[in-house]
């Protein structure tokens, strides 16, 4: 029996071992999607202790305690930190199985030194030792990001942001890792939201122009563009149901525009076409500068009312969107390779079913631009697990080149969350270890450093040219 | 190479087979869900013969015995059952990977304690030692519950039947399992049917009540529930296309009655709405009598319209159902938690495709009033196999609490089904040991232990409240 | 670590291997769906290089090299072919994981007998040896198919060919492989398409008879049917996005066909009917005449516009087609099953998510004619790969009878790629093997050769009749 999560977890032979300690190991982390904060970033934040860092916005952990039987007081309620730890502890030792069994341990394992397993018993120990350890001067969001052996991180921001913490961080010389903005504009696309003309409002101030048509809004967004661009950002990111294909032209957008900017509702159709129409858009200034374009699809949000009545959003109520048509996101990417100005794409869906219709569409797309440049992203979420990643990339290997994956984000609001990087190259290690083992493809040490340390960072890298 | 279904079945290192044998092999049995008669068990009914037990009403095996090419005369017809046997025996060689295979050896080792097996050429070997050993005293319909560590079971009952034999089981004191009917009101749901208003006579009938509105049919519910309920009664049952949502007050949904009791025939949209009422109505019910609410759904039954025609439902002309809209089983979850009346629930759909959805839905709707309020049921019918069992609980672990799960159930037609819950817990065990040999979960025996008679036997018990 | 490729490749047991070497290598192959021209089989044609029998039509490869960010010149354009070769090599070490590795590198054993690995390195040398083995006398068309064991093998060929090479090739005493037409009406379907009308005119032409009305096609198709059955056809294929029930009678599919021919479009519903109509009327023909039908499905074609502008179908643009109503193929093959005209039937879907549905429909319309009369067609185009294939055997062996599987076929352009019978039958001896070796299927090496040497060639043989 292998010892509990030893340092050759998940690392069933030899080449696998070796391929993950003497390669994937040893690469930094270049974490190109998270939702950290940037002002907690350059404030250097520090915290009490363990629930802050675990349980306070952690909505895969509240679940899981509802899961368990756990009353809200314990999960976002005004009940005592260490209480919260306690029913966290318990709810634990049920998830066997569960990749957050995986991911709490690992940060135990390489945050805080603790090398055995947390349950109901062991709760307080845990608590001490974690606690202890967080007041260490070292244990501060930067010195977190900086000992996890990050170079570059790429935060989540809306076009109306003004970047002010990654400029103070862009000028601070004391912290030497990367941090730069992403462009995400879903609140820019929602056009059926009822509070979407104050943030036109935001949007409008921001740009210090005037916004009373698709003109002034194209105006606006190619300004934000180069704004976030001259910030550094190489990147975008797309939060929606599913990638649309509801063809308009500037003239039918326009109007649509027009009339909720009137304060009229618009139609399903009308949002579709809206949206597929600066979508286009907004691709088209992507390819101009280079930059990556993300789609995150597939997500079906905000299920229990109740709970969202009470909590807002990102309450651990989200779920897998089933019967994504992902036909229409191959006449969404055909729209842009017409003219020549398909960006490069990353795309994600949260239902893992749609792995092999990705796995073709986006081989449809390839061009010489770049290698790998439509690219399947890593398994998200739901899926972020020993399985859902290691279907991914076997997708990935089955329909296209997994030689070229980008690999890993974090995707993640934790400063503790690096360790999914790890975990994911072990996973990797432990699939390409096992084929060498197998004789399914050779044992070239050179090609093989090549393959591993490309998925772990350097085709990361080169792709978005940080 | 490992002897063929020996001790150690399907159990591939040592800690697998601890879990099973020192813990799961242990545990009693209660079948939540199964389709066995009442009165068959209350008249404590025996068999002549092998092809009674197996052939009788397994449309499992017929529809593989078509498959092998076998004539209809053969499978449902009036050869002898010793020619029918012959034709099963020769049609199993071929389901190399099937379960069946698995079950029927089970069973032969189990209940006949023949441990070769069964091909053409052993066939009248096997004839032989079953229909000896058939003839034993202890092989009745009781004799085989009783020795199979049953201590539990439910049947699925129509809210018309009047429970008799549930009744005089009760009064038995010389048998000490627990047979207690489960509240199944498909017929009372579907209005679409030509014989629905027969099937209101006879439901007003057995509540001696009259019904010509849905404020009478609301009663009669209400009524029939108490019935089941001081019977013992704790859990529904629903087979569905699958879990719609299609508002609509008690107006709406009364005027459609009152159109159906006319003798007009309802709209599609019609016969959602109605059901859409009134499972909402019932689901409060179960609520407040603290029973559980099983959904079965995913299936596309009665295919084959010429074997219909001849043969009825249930003939092995089933399927399974794709593009099943999850996302209105949400909003229909989300209607009763709205109100704080959703009752315990499991999801089961037929199509292993929806696994990841249910996973995640089933999460957005847990609460405090039970640890693992809804559960993601079981691998059904069509997915109860090694792959299917193993996906299913891969699954929950991925997405929710696996040690919180309230595992198998036999919903079978056959007193010999039980075998099915070794074949469960093998895979099971299976499962979380290799887990522990492989360094994923802490070799901690008291956790395991809690963790697989839980899954067993303990969390069903508890679950139920039986 | 076993060796790259070596003997056992894909064999991880004892079992396993004795299932392969000593029955599945044995067998002779039939190829009962490819795409070779009959012409180039007749004429036995010759290649100058490796480029040309490798990337001349091999739209996999066209994918590949794109995602590897190679020009189009190198992929399909005008560069020479030893460039092309070098892209190709290079393309490939990046395709771990990928089938095109294992196949590349079977085809390179077995047919030019180098045992190393294709890289760009290495790749000067593989040229050398590939054109020089090239230029021996026995690697032509005749040669590779005879020298890969082939007894048997389908073309797919329209209904208005003359099948002249066909006869020519049945004349020709020298060539004792059969080598059979194959019915591919898809032209005769696709009545939506701009060019229907010509097709139409080509089709009255072969068949010398006049074109103006329902009666007339139906009457074409007769004979056209008949034309290809004395041919030696015996079985048909059909290329279809899904295979749709719009039932319509005679009188509605006239009129619609008659608007078409008037020079009108169709409309999407008409179109549907018109191909339900004359699909059952074909496939009732072909189960007079004892012919097979085979539907590929699940496919959404020339996604991108712009290759498919400069290079027209079949370059490398193609992907799975997501939510395949396979619903109406039940209410189709149901049609056919009422009316007791339902042939031999192969269902292939694109989609890997629709393997349970194809599993389980299919075991509703089994029956007596035939033993696996209606079959799960191998794992196809981007599933034809380890998970793919294994992944539809497993579903296969769950749902129906593994045992009556007809296996592989090609589907392939390449005179190379009989290499992928074997590829198949190692996953195929290993899934077996590892089951026996695990106990859960009896190692009776007499069932166990009747099931791998059925499975390879025997049950493909006795299906068709050939």
């Amino acid at each position: 029996m292998k010892p509990f999560m030893d340092k050759d977890f998940l690392l069933e032979n030899d080449m696998a071992k070796h391929l993950y300690h003497d390669y994937a190991a040893k690469m930094p982390i270049v974490d190109y999607h998270c939702h950290l904060s940037p002002k907690e970033i350059y404030e250097d934040i520090k915290f009490d202790n363990i629930t802050q860092v675990w349980l306070g916005a952690d909505h895969y952990k509240w679940r899981q305690m509802r899961s368990n039987g756990v009353e809200e007081k314990y999960v976002t309620g005004d009940s005592t930190d260490r209480e919260k730890f306690q029913k966290w502890a318990e709810t634990l030792e049920m998830a066997i199985g569960n990749p957050l069994y995986h991911w709490s341990h690992l940060e135990l394992q390489r945050y805080f030194g603790y090398e055995g397993y947390l349950s109901g018993e062991t709760a307080e120990t845990v608590w001490n030792i974690c606690n202890e350890k967080l007041a260490q001067p070292e244990m501060t969001a930067r010195g977190l990001i900086k000992n996890s052996g990050v170079t570059v991180l790429c935060t989540t921001d809306d076009p109306a942001d003004t970047l002010e913490w990654h400029e103070k961080l862009a000028q601070d010389t004391t912290f030497d890792v990367k941090v730069l903005p992403a462009w995400r504009p879903d609140k820019l696309l929602n056009i059926e939201k009822p509070d979407y003309l104050e943030y036109l409002a935001k949007l409008s101030q921001a740009a210090g122009m005037e916004l009373h048509c698709i003109n002034c809004l194209q105006n606006i967004v190619t300004d934000r563009i180069e704004y976030f661009h001259q910030r550094g950002c190489v990147v975008s990111d797309h939060g929606l149901d599913f990638v649309m294909y509801s063809p308009a032209d500037k003239k039918e957008a326009g109007a649509i525009l027009k009339k909720r900017l009137a304060g009229e509702e618009v139609t399903k159709e009308e949002a579709l076409k809206f949206k597929t129409y600066m979508l286009l858009f907004m691709a088209e200034k992507y390819h101009e500068k280079g930059w990556v374009m993300q789609m995150h699809f597939g997500v079906r949000r905000d299920l229990n009312k109740k709970i969202f009545a009470a909590l807002g959003p990102d309450a651990g109520i989200d779920s897998i969107n089933d019967n994504v048509p992902v036909g229409q996101m191959a006449q969404f990417l055909n729209a842009l390779a017409e003219k020549d100005k398909l960006p490069k794409t990353v795309l994600y869906s949260l239902n893992p079913n749609d792995n092999a219709a990705i796995g073709t569409i986006m081989g449809a797309f390839q061009d010489s631009s770049c290698a790998g440049k439509i690219q399947h992203g890593s398994a998200w979420w739901f899926n972020d697990n020993k399985k859902g990643m290691t279907d991914q990339m076997i997708s990935l290997a089955n329909l296209g080149l997994l030689g070229n994956f980008i690999g890993m984000l974090t995707d993640s609001r934790s400063f503790l969350s690096y360790t999914r990087h790890e975990y994911f190259r072990r996973i990797l290690c432990n699939l390409v270890g096992t084929w060498v083992e197998n004789g399914e493809y050779p044992a070239d040490e050179k090609i093989l450093q090549k393959i591993i340390e490309g998925i772990s960072y350097n085709n990361t890298m080169r792709y978005f040219g940080f």
